[in-house]
């Protein structure tokens, strides 16, 4: 995983990120971000829409997983195409210090939070809708989705906390997790 | 499962719900919800604080939920203790054709579809915090919130589906098709 880049998104995203925290989000504008990179608003626009495209754009973790199922042969069960799919995240999550940084500013700020999780809810409708083009049914794609993502927080939370965490790793730990929490469940069969 | 009153409370949501389907939820106002009821604006407020507690308020299924938790044994599983609390939903959910109609009108409308994401976290995050409460360490009362969510919604849908389900055996059943989908992303153990 490659550390938070000095170029100039880089250097835009940390000047918006330090604004944040210090005078909260509402309160920043694109020209106070511009200027703390030392930098112009033409150069802000060219990298972002606007201020919340500096926590909501960037690395298209859905696109990268839709193409990523493509790759799993077919016959492959719901929940293993999709923790295939999962172990391409570290190619477009930003950086770990991005992204704690990104996950404070969202947590303080309710719109954000929203927008955050609408994000999360139009994922898991996209990787539904792909289960069942792939042949799966509607109820197993969404339960499949629903448990992938799961595994998905819980992987990412690990490899957040610990640099050293191998990612396809961390969600084939997830998963044995929460196998173990769903066999405690289950009626017992025959 | 009752049928849909034809109370005070009854009569207002049916007129509320006919116009937000008739003419939108954004151009129904409460002074034309009270006359299609027949009944007064101060009925209406007596019932309901504004036109979005029709849809939102009633029933907590959150508060419901954690009254059934402390009911469930000490030492029972986490998932376990989050299905036999589930199974008091019918108890507080509305009549299952005013779940239908609200269901259409929510989806219908961002913001609505918002407020309604925005509960289900609460929930996700209050039943999480039950559980750590039980002595379930944090990691695992996650998880089991977001599987028992995942095989609530899967049981909701079969008993809006049929009048005959009985709702504790769909969450079982549900729990059983979750079992199936993670037991194949889990790796062998030993």
């Amino acid at each position: 995983m490659a550390r938070w880049e000095g170029n100039t998104q880089g250097r835009l995203e940390r000047a918006a990120l330090d604004l944040f925290d210090e005078q909260g989000y509402d309160r920043t504008t694109v020209a106070q971000i511009a200027r703390r990179a030392n930098l112009t608003e033409r150069s802000f626009y060219r990298w972002f829409a606007d201020k919340r495209e500096v926590l909501f754009g960037g690395g298209d973790l859905q696109e990268r997983f839709l193409t990523a199922m493509d790759d799993v042969p077919p016959g492959t069960g719901a929940l293993p195409t999709l923790l295939a799919a999962f172990a391409t995240a570290p190619e477009v999550l930003r950086p770990r210090d991005f992204l704690e940084r990104r996950a404070a500013v969202i947590a303080a700020n309710p719109p954000l939070r929203e927008r955050e999780l609408i994000k999360l809810v139009s994922l898991s409708e996209a990787l539904t809708a792909a289960l069942e083009r792939r042949g799966c049914d509607p109820r197993t794609a969404r339960l499949a989705a629903d448990a992938g993502l799961a595994v998905l927080r819980l992987a990412t939370e690990r490899w957040l906390a610990d640099e050293e965490t191998d990612f396809a790793e961390a969600l084939a730990t997830g998963a044995a997790e929460l196998l173990a929490v769903t066999a405690e469940a289950a009626p017992q069969r025959g």
